[in-house]
Formats: C-alpha cells, sequence, structure tokens
C-alpha cells in the first residue's frame, strides 16, 4: 500500500472512532474539517518513510505513530489560527475551524486533536506495549514544553525571541518527533535518525517564510504576507529573499547529507529533492538571478 | 505518605519537567499557575484511593495516573475561562491564566497540559509497559470524544442539550476515568469501579449547580451565577433549589451504595461523606427547610 493510502486510512479509522453516536455533532464535524482532506501530510510521510528504512515489522504501530502525528500537527494549525493568534479565515484552501464552526468549537477540536493522538498510539501498540513508553516520549516532546511545537508557539509571545530556537521549536520538534517516531516505530534507535527530522524541520520553517513573501495564496492554499502583518520571526523578512533561498538550499543539502546509511537511503533523497521542489522551485532561485542580472 | 502528599508531589515532578531551560518563561508560567496551589484536588484523590483498595502494587504508575488525571482537568479549566467560554478573572482564589498571562499564552498553557498529562503517564508505567495503553484509552475516553469532558464542554455550543448526557461528559467522565484509572494502575478490573465515578461525578455537577447559586465566591473561589448569566444547563436553574439538594443527597447515597465490596470501602465512603458536606453542608438544606416552613 502506497504510504499516502496507509496515512489516509489512519487517519480516518482514527477520526471515526471519535464520531461514536452521542458526540456533539459540531465537534465531530469540526474534527473532520481539521483533518480531511489535509494539506502535503509530509509529517506522517516522514514517518513512514524512516519506519520502511528500518524495516517497518510492526505495521500498525508506524500507521498509529503517523497519524498521531498528524493529527497533532491538525491540532496545533487549528489553534495557531484562532483570532488571538493568526485569525485566519483560510487553511488548506479551505475555511479555518474557528470560521466554519465558531471559535469555542475550535478550541475544543484542537484539545480534542490532540486526546486523539494519543490514544490513536496506544490503540496502535496493542501488539508492542514495549515500545509505547518511548514513542509517547518523543512525540510529547516533539509538541510539548519545553522545546516543542506549543513552546514554539509560545515564543512569539516573548519580547525576545532567538529565531533559530524559535524555528527549531515551532517546526524543527515536530519533524524530529517524526522521523524519529518512525525508527521506534519499527524497533530501531532513533537518535540516529533525529539529524534528518531537524535539517528538514528548519528547511521547512525557512521555506514556510520565503512562501509567505513569494508565493500566490491560491497556490500555497492561504493567505500570504502574514508574518510581515504579524510581525512575526522570519529569515526572509530579516535577511532579504536571496539569502533565504541560499539558506534553504544549504539545509536541504544538509538534510540530505544527514540520512543515516541504510536500505531506504536512496528513496528518503528523493522524497527530499521532491518536497524542496514543491516547496521553493528551482524557477523562484533563477527569477531573481535574472532579476539582480 | 498521605494522598495529597503523593499528589502534590507528582504534579511538582511532571511540572517541573516541562520547566526546563529554554522553555518559553511565560509559558511555563502559566503552567505552574494552572497548576498550583490547586483545588480540592478530588479527582487524583479519588484515583488514589481506588488504587489502595485494590492493594497498589506499582505507587509510581498510581502516582503517575492521578497526577496525569488533574493535570487534564487543570487544562479543561484554563480553556473553560477562556474569553469565548466563561471569561472568568478568576479561578480558585487567583486570577484565571488567561488574566495572568493573556489569551494566546491560555491557549497554549492548556494544550501543553495535555501533552504533559500523557509524558507523565507513559513515565510511570516504564516498570509496567502493559498496564500503560489501557490507561491511556481509560484516560482518554474521559477527556475525549465522544463522552468526555470536552465533548460535555463541546455540548454547551449546541442547541439542543440533553441534561444528563451533557453532565455525564461535562463531569462524570473524568471521574469515571479515575476511579477505573486508580484500578487499572494497580492491576485490576477497571468495570467494577466505573459506576462509583460516574455516580459521584454526577453528584459534583449537581453540587456546582447548587453552588453557583448558593455560595459565596469567596468561599468558592470563583464567581457564582454564572450558570444563569451564560444560559448553561443546571439542575438548580431547571428545578429549583430544593429539588436538586435532594438530587445531590439522592447521588451521594448512590455513589456511597456503588462502591465495590473491598478492604478500602470504609475508607472510601468516609471520603464520600466529607467531600458531600464541603460541597453541600446539610446546613444549607436545614436553613431551606426553615425557610419553607
Amino acid at each position: 500500500m502506497q504510504p499516502t493510502e496507509r496515512i489516509r486510512r489512519a487517519l480516518e479509522q482514527a477520526v471515526s472512532q471519535g464520531e461514536a453516536q452521542g458526540c456533539p455533532p459540531q465537534l465531530a464535524g469540526a474534527i473532520r474539517h481539521a483533518v480531511f482532506p489535509g494539506g502535503a501530510r509530509i509529517r506522517p510521510q516522514l514517518c513512514i518513510a524512516v519506519a520502511t528504512a528500518c524495516g517497518d515489522d510492526e505495521p500498525e504501530l508506524t500507521d498509529a505513530a503517523s497519524a498521531s502525528i498528524e493529527l497533532l500537527h491538525c491540532a496545533s494549525l487549528v489553534h495557531d489560527d484562532l483570532p488571538c493568534f493568526d485569525d485566519a479565515a483560510v487553511r488548506r484552501g479551505h475555511s479555518s475551524v474557528h470560521r466554519a464552526f465558531g471559535e469555542r468549537i475550535a478550541v475544543l477540536a484542537g484539545d480534542a486533536l490532540i486526546v486523539l493522538a494519543f490514544q490513536t498510539l496506544a490503540l496502535g501498540a496493542a501488539r508492542r506495549p514495549a515500545r509505547l513508553s518511548r514513542l509517547i516520549g518523543t512525540i510529547g516532546r516533539g509538541v510539548g514544553m519545553p522545546f516543542g511545537i506549543v513552546a514554539g508557539q509560545a515564543w512569539e509571545c516573548e519580547p525576545q525571541v532567538d529565531l533559530s530556537d524559535y524555528q527549531r521549536a515551532k517546526t524543527g520538534a515536530l519533524f524530529a518527533a517524526a522521523t524519529m517516531a518512525g525508527a521506534e516505530a519499527a524497533g530501531a534507535e532513533p537518535e540516529p535518525w533525529r539529524a534528518f527530522g531537524e535539517w528538514l524541520g528548519e528547511a521547512y520553517q525557512v521555506a514556510d517564510d520565503i512562501r509567505d513573501v513569494v508565493a500566490d495564496p491560491d497556490v500555497i492554499g492561504k493567505p500570504t504576507g502574514r508574518d510581515v502583518a504579524l510581525g512575526r520571526p522570519s529569515v526572509a523578512r530579516e535577511f532579504g529573499l536571496r539569502e533565504a533561498i541560499n539558506r534553504f538550499e544549504g539545509l536541504v543539502a544538509s538534510t540530505a547529507a544527514s540520512i543515516p546509511d541504510c536500505r531506504g537511503a536512496a528513496r528518503l533523497r528523493t522524497l527530499v529533492r521532491f518536497e524542496s521542489e514543491r516547496l521553493v522551485p528551482k524557477a523562484w532561485s533563477e527569477r531573481l538571478e535574472r532579476i539582480a542580472a
């Protein structure tokens, strides 16, 4: 089965578990709205790709780990879009959860998604209980305090922020959790996979800064120009577009170089190349060269 | 060690784990503010009381389960107090988290508390991995969709609500999770302990309705009269104070009667009697009789 299909099925199973009769209908609707149709699903894809490279001896647990990470990512998007943060009307080409269901349901939907993520993980570990505690530790660290994505978001509320600390927490932490959880789900050592996730996460964050400045909102499915409007830390804003693209390309190279030597290494490098072109097409860099010439 | 001291230590350990250097200071401060000094800690006390009645063969796991349940309860209070819900300025006699730290940090603190709850549980299960998956299932059901406290809160956003469904989810679900998790942490069957938690949770919810009408805000540590002001479902509002007190007394009797036959039964009945008097003093009922006479 293709990874994208594995992810779709695992998410469908998780979401439908919460929709039993007797669930408040708006909450159930908001959860589905937050999870489907979804974006690039890059974090769960990473998790499955690393698990596959490590032998994937327990696919049910791999699928649960990848779904859990995507549910946590969706939760963070729902809360980041709230009026008190970005006040975003659009997400992934559709209305944001708080615009479609109201602010109260959006707060609760984010909470329910976090809980659902850990329930999904626990269910998937039924046959491998010994792997569960460590997986929760790894995924929890990617999300919570002191260095996970919630902490990353909280840095936006501080008067003084170190840009790379901020980006590592805001994006890198959950990417590293995805690669390390992929290894752990397959019974392998997670530590060799940390750098791969961290580099890729940093590349994603810089790509996001670049796209906020360059890309058409119709292409990326959410409004652009938000970093400037919200005064958010941004490489593209702080150092200019040329420097941001250089930095992105350097991070992509570091990502590819950090892949541990294993059977699936070539496939992982292809995934990195493909994602890199999708996020920041080479054509943008060439256009900048022509303008500068 | 007294249960209250076990709870305090387990919560302190959990909270300090998130406060490592490098954590955004306001987020760390908000988490501590949300958890300490705390209220009656009745849910974790229930969890420990049931575990003790079941032999408590793994106290570290019992403490982790009880802390996890209290962290989830604190998360729900932080989010319930947000401007889009109750807009409460005061909680447990202190300023609410969103008043002290702002709305954004309050949203993130609730999220971080949920994550911390599951991390705490996983850490505490290190020596008993086989008990972890089921404990996450039990506690997750008490919190998430379709019947947990998040769902209970979501019923407040629906145009039509069944009062007993609402109260079962809003309060009973986490009480039942507390009693059942206590049994599971001690390696016992959880099902016989469900009714005890559910009855007690329903009694608490009715007591809360009564206290919202009767009690002095200085005594209960938060503003009263909120159910009426917010148009929330309430037994005291729907059926009057006399009927609400009658119902409360009936629920307390059912709670005591539902305690399974075991070594700790007498101690549990004392706990129920003590809590009942703390919540709705007999003096209130007698005063009502005098007024009616």
